[in-house]
C-alpha cells in the first residue's frame, strides 16, 4: 500500500508530496485495538526486509498482532522525487533520520484513523541495524506513538567518539580469529592482480580492491549465521567457517595465496556458482540503496571507524574526518555534521527514556557501536554470544543456538509488559 | 553574545549560518558544576523577556545559578536573512518550533564546552507563554539537554481539538464579570465611528476595529496584574477594574457607550497620556515580533479559538479553519498544518516524560490550553487562581498575592529536586 506524505515536515515553503510504500499483514490481528508491530524500515527495499525479518512473522500469532512494514524515504519505491531523487544535494534535501521518523509517526497516526478496530491500538516499533536505531530513536521522539521498541543491532553509539573507533574491525578479526587462529592480515597477500571482472589498471585500483576486500570480511562477519541464509548474500551456513578453510596457511607463495583468497571470496560472492567473475563495486545485495546510504553517511549518519593492524588484521587506518568530508562534498556536494546525532538523539546520555529493548549479536561488528548494558529497568540490553548482525529478528530455524532463542523469548516477553501497562492506563 | 548557528538543523542543502543572540548572567553563579537557568526564548526581543523574567533573577542566588537568556531565531536581532528573513515564504521556511530548539540544544552544547566549570553543570529550561510551550517541547525532546522545564502559561493543548476552542474567550469573558458583573457584549455598542489615529472607511475597516477591540480585552485579561506593570503596554494595577470603572451602564446612549467605551480603552493604549490618537493595527509592545508570530500561526501554531456569544461577552465566531488556511495562504504564502505540533510533541499523551512544572494563572485566556492537573509524580500542574499570564515569571512584588508566592516556592522546590537527582547520577 502506499500513502502521501509531505516531503519537507520541518519547513512549510516545499509544499509537495510523495508516496511512501509500506505493507500490512492483518491475519493473526485482534481486531479491537490488539497490538501493531511496525517494522521502522532502513536503506533498502522494504519488501526485501519483510522477507528477512521473520521473528514479526513468528510473534505475530502468540501476539495477535498487526504486523507494518514502513519502507524509508529515498529507498526502495519510496522515492521522493522518482528518478530525480539522487541528482544533487537539493534532491536530497529531505533524506534524513528526522524527516523518516515523522513518515513514521504520520503514517501511524492514519492507520489508526482509517483501519477499524485500530484506534486505540498499542504500537511497538521494531527494526534491525540502521532499522534499530530509528525504531530505538523512534521511542525516545515520538513515546506518544510507540509504547516501546526492540533496536536490534542498532549502534547508536557508533558516533563520535562515544566508542572506540578500533573497536568494529576488531570483531570481524576476532570471528577469523576464532575459527581460523593462523589466519593473519590478509590484506598483505594482495599485491597483484585478481581474478575480476575489471582487470586492475592503476594504484587507485588496487585501493578499490583492498577496500572491497575489507568490505567483504565486514559483511561475512555481519552474517555469519548458523544456517544456511540469503541476506546480503546466497551463503552457507557459518559461513566464516567455510572462507577460512582456504586461509590456513599464510607460508604458502603469493601466488598460491591469491588463488585460495580467491577461493575464500568466492564463497561470500559466488557461493550460488552463477556468477561469471567478481565485480568490485558491489558488495551485497540490491536490495540495499547504495546512494541513500552513501548520502546519509555524508551527512548525519558519520559512524568513525578505524584499524590499528596490530589489534586487527587490517591496514592501518586511522579515523580521518577532514579526509572524510571532503570525499563526502566531492560526491554529494555537502558537508557532514558529526556532532548533530548524539546532539539530537542523547549520545550516551538516554536514562530518561523507558522501554527499549537494544539485542546486540556479539560476532556483529556493529555490536562495538551498540549498548550493550542495562541502562534502567526499562531500558535494557541483551547480548546473543554467537549471534550475528540481528541474528534474533529472523525467522526461527533448526540450527537456531539456544542464545538468541532465549533473546526473543526475553523480547516476546517485554513486548507483552509494555502492552500490559499500556492496557493498564486505557 | 552572539554565536552562529546553521540555518537548517534538519537539512543538508542549505549550508548558511546566522548569529543567534543570548544574554549570559553568572554573577550568582557557582562555577563548578552548578546549575543553569536557561530562558527560552519566545516571539520578541529577547533583552524584553530577560527585564520582564524577573523570577529567574529573584532565585539566582539561591540556586547559585547562571542564567542565560536565548534569543529565538526570526525576532529581535537573531534574523537568519538580515532584513530580508519576512520576504517570502522560502526565506521564512526555517522559522520553525524544531528550529529553535535545536538552535537551543547546540547553544547549551557550546556553553557547556566553552564556559569554564560548566561542563558538566545541568540545565532547567525556563519560559512564558509560547516559549513556555518551547520550554516543555524541550525537555520532551531533549531530555539529555535539560533535567528539567518550568513552562509557565503555556498553552501546549491549545491544538486541534484537545480543548473547546471557546474556553479563551469565557475566561476573557469572566475575567470582566468578575469586577463588573453588567459588562455585557461589549462588541454590541460599537456601530459607529470611533476616535482613532486613521478614521473608518469602509465595513472591512469596522471589522478591524472589532477585533481590535476584542484582541484589547484579550491583552487586559493576560495582563491583569496586581501592580502596575509594563509588559504589553504600561498599565495600572488590576487594569481591568480600571478598565471597567467607564463601562457600568449598558443602558445609556450609544453615543455615551462609545465615549466610555473609548475611555476605558484608553486605559490600555494610553495610560502614559502619550498617545495622541489610537492606532488599530498595533495591540502591545513593539518589542514582540508580529510578523514572524504571524507566520508562525499560518504554519505550526494554529490555535484553535471560537465564540459563541453566549458563554461570552463577545460576537459568536465560530473556528473556521478553512478561512484561516486561505487567509495564510494569501499572506504568507504557505497553508498551516493543525495536525503537526499534536504529532510531533504529543497532544494529550505526554505521561512518558518528566520534570516539567506547568504553571498557569486561571485569569489567563490561555490558561483555556494548559495543563492544569498533575500528570504524574514528576509532571505536575501549578494553577495560580489570582494569577494573569506567567505572573509567576515576574519580578516579586509587594503586591504579589500569595498564590503566586506559594507558585514560586513549588518551582524553586522542584528544580532543587531535579538538580539533587541530577548530582545523584553524576
Amino acid at each position: 500500500r502506499k500513502e502521501s506524505f509531505k516531503v519537507d515536515h520541518f519547513g512549510f515553503d516545499v509544499n509537495l508530496t510523495f508516496k511512501q510504500r509500506y505493507l500490512v499483514a492483518n491475519q493473526y490481528w485482534k481486531k479491537e485495538n490488539g497490538v501493531i508491530l511496525f517494522y521502522t524500515g532502513n536503506e533498502g527495499d522494504i519488501t526485501w526486509f519483510c522477507k528477512n525479518t521473520g521473528f514479526m512473522w513468528d510473534v505475530a500469532e502468540e501476539l495477535k498482532a498487526m504486523l507494518v512494514f514502513a519502507e524509508h524515504r529515498y529507498y526502495g519505491e519510496s522515492l521522493p522525487f522518482g528518478n530525480l531523487s539522487f541528482t544533487d544535494s537539493k534532491h536530497l534535501n529531505y533524506l534524513t533520520s528526522e524527516q523518516a521518523l515523522a513518515d513514521f509517526a504520520i503514517l501511524i497516526e492514519s492507520l489508526k484513523k482509517n483501519i477499524p478496530g485500530a484506534r486505540n491500538s498499542p504500537v511497538i516499533a521494531i527494526g534491525g541495524s540502521y532499522g534499530g536505531m530509528l525504531a530505538a530513536w523512534f521511542r525516545m521522539k515520538y513515546p506518544h506513538i510507540v509504547i516501546g521498541a526492540l533496536a536490534a543491532s542498532a549502534p547508536i553509539w557508533q558516533f563520535m567518539d562515544l566508542v572506540p573507533c578500533g573497536k568494529f574491525f576488531e570483531i570481524v578479526t576476532n570471528d577469523f580469529k576464532e575459527v581460523a587462529p593462523t589466519v593473519q592480515k590478509p590484506s598483505r597477500w594482495i599485491s597483484e592482480a585478481f581474478h575480476l571482472c575489471n582487470p586492475l589498471r592503476s594504484q587507485t585500483d588496487i585501493i578499490v580492491l583492498k577496500s572491497w576486500l575489507a568490505e567483504t570480511w565486514v559483511n561475512l562477519a555481519m552474517v555469519d549465521y548458523p544456517y544456511s541464509s540469503d541476506f546480503l548474500m546466497p551463503l552457507p551456513a557459518w559461513p566464516i567457517k567455510e572462507v577460512c578453510k582456504y586461509l590456513t596457511d599464510p607460508n604458502e607463495s603469493d601466488k598460491v595465496l591469491i588463488q585460495n583468497l580467491s577461493q575464500a571470496v568466492n564463497i561470500y560472492y559466488n557461493y550460488s556458482g552463477e556468477a561469471n567473475c567478481l565485480n568490485t563495486s558491489q558488495t551485497a545485495t540490491s536490495n540495499l540503496g547504495i546512494q541513500g546510504w552513501s548520502y546519509q553517511a555524508c551527512t548525519e549518519m558519520v559512524m568513525p571507524i578505524c584499524t590499528t593492524g596490530i589489534s586487527d588484521m587490517f591496514e592501518p587506518q586511522e579515523w580521518d574526518f577532514a579526509a572524510y568530508s571532503d570525499q563526502c562534498f566531492l560526491e554529494w556536494g555537502v558537508r557532514p555534521r558529526p556532532l548533530w546525532i548524539p546532539t539530537v538523539f542523547g549520545g550516551k546520555n538516554i536514562s530518561s527514556h523507558s522501554n527499549i529493548i537494544f539485542s546486540n549479536g556479539a560476532l556483529d561488528p556493529w555490536y562495538a557501536g551498540g549498548v550493550n548494558e542495562n541502562i534502567t529497568d526499562n531500558l535494557v540490553s541483551i547480548v546473543i554470544p554467537d549471534g550475528a548482525h540481528h541474528l534474533d529478528l529472523r525467522a526461527r530455524n533448526i540450527d537456531d543456538p539456544q542464545s538468541v532463542l532465549f533473546a526473543r523469548a526475553k523480547e516476546v516477553e517485554y513486548m507483552k509488559k509494555w502492552i500490559e501497562q499500556f492496557n493498564g492506563h486505557h
